[in-house]
């Protein structure tokens, strides 16, 4: 039977500038109950990985105005501006509000932004998990997003390691044998939301096992889940 | 420890225009070897409400002008369009793509449109299956949707039932004590993109139970998920 499983690590402790993320993520598995197994899909919060990797700001306040110029900072361009909400697309082509910049759980008058390679990033924790428990895991580093026309934010990838973040069942029938019209899953996108679902908005849990999806091995990284601005009816 | 399973729902069968949805999944699960148990989400593909609920069109032929037809019919206003692409506001206030008219699982020159009333479709299910299992539980039905600016297809929650659609955490606080910036989680969808990790796009299995989530009794139905078109940037 079809059954999938996430649970959160715990007991990863807080993330500092230079320490080593695969270590404090293997650390927490390792004193843990449960083992990773052949398969697992490990979600990591961007934010432990952005925070180890010193991409963390000190802001001149906790005012606006300092957040604004960093995310003009860290904007590749602007979408759309209204009042405060910028939508902006990053350099890594995500089009998300303030360019990736957050204050949540970055400490007072400190702001986190993106990884400046979140593939290798994932790349990197899944290299060191792999061999430290000798499994064959992918690893997905996620944010949170809007979306355009819902309400509510749903946690997406925006760095993915060891497989392919959409499935494309194209060619693939119905069981009437008509061809499928919906061909490409975004399934990194659904594994870092159903992590979501057991990580919460706290720091304490800021990884999950997802277990029991089928992917499909692969080395893209997260660009086929980027729509090209050419293709993109809505800028 | 926090954890989430999602299992789906086998043995519901092929499902007729006039059939009893409820019922249908009610014998599968009594059928199983799984029960219902208080606190379960029950996520139901859209396919299949909308066939008990004889939402199915018999197109003239399988081309895409009986399609096109069918589209303009069902959109309550064309967003964007681009070659044979149609994003539009369903009357419900969906945005989506060919305004839910969906030709597969539906049979040689047949669509299925989405329920007329979702909301409802899933309180009915939901107040059947809790008396008929004796427990608590919510209900979501789903479809497949794009995204403005990702590739790839995620399921979202289309009708919601028992369950607040979204988690508003304004005015919790980070582990530095101060207010969280991501501040509505859209829950619902969250559920429906973890249910569709075991779902897949064949019919076999259009149901699943995701179990260990914790949401907020609510009567809302899907709305609070639907950005109001004054808010959207994006039209």
């Amino acid at each position: 039977m079809a059954e999938l499983t996430v649970f959160a690590i715990e007991g990863i402790g807080e993330i500092e500038p230079g320490m080593d993320v695969a270590a404090a993520i293997g650390d927490a598995i390792a004193a843990g109950t449960r083992r990773l197994v052949d398969g697992d899909v490990l979600a990591v919060t961007h934010k432990i990985v952005s925070k180890a990797e010193g991409r963390v700001v000190d802001l001149a306040d906790d005012g606006p105005d300092s957040h604004r110029y960093l995310v003009e900072q860290e904007a590749a361009s602007v979408i759309r501006r209204r009042d405060q909400l910028v939508i902006a697309e990053t350099r890594h082509g995500f089009v998300c509000a303030n360019a990736g910049v957050d204050r949540s759980n970055a400490g007072v008058a400190r702001a986190v932004l993106l990884p400046i390679d979140p593939d290798r990033s994932a790349n990197r924790i899944r290299l060191r998990l792999a061999e430290r428990f000798r499994v064959t895991l992918a690893v997905i580093v996620t944010d949170t997003f809007g979306r355009a026309w819902r309400r509510g934010l749903t946690d997406v990838a925006i760095g993915v390691a060891g497989m392919a973040p959409i499935d494309d069942l194209r060619g693939q029938t119905d069981d009437f044998g008509k061809e499928l019209e919906v061909t490409e899953v975004a399934t990194a996108d659904e594994i870092a939301a159903a992590a979501d679902l057991v990580i919460g908005k706290s720091s304490r849990n800021p990884a999950a096992v997802v277990r029991g999806v089928s992917w499909t091995p692969a080395s893209t990284g997260v660009s086929p889940l980027i729509r090209p601005a050419g293709e993109d009816l809505f800028r």
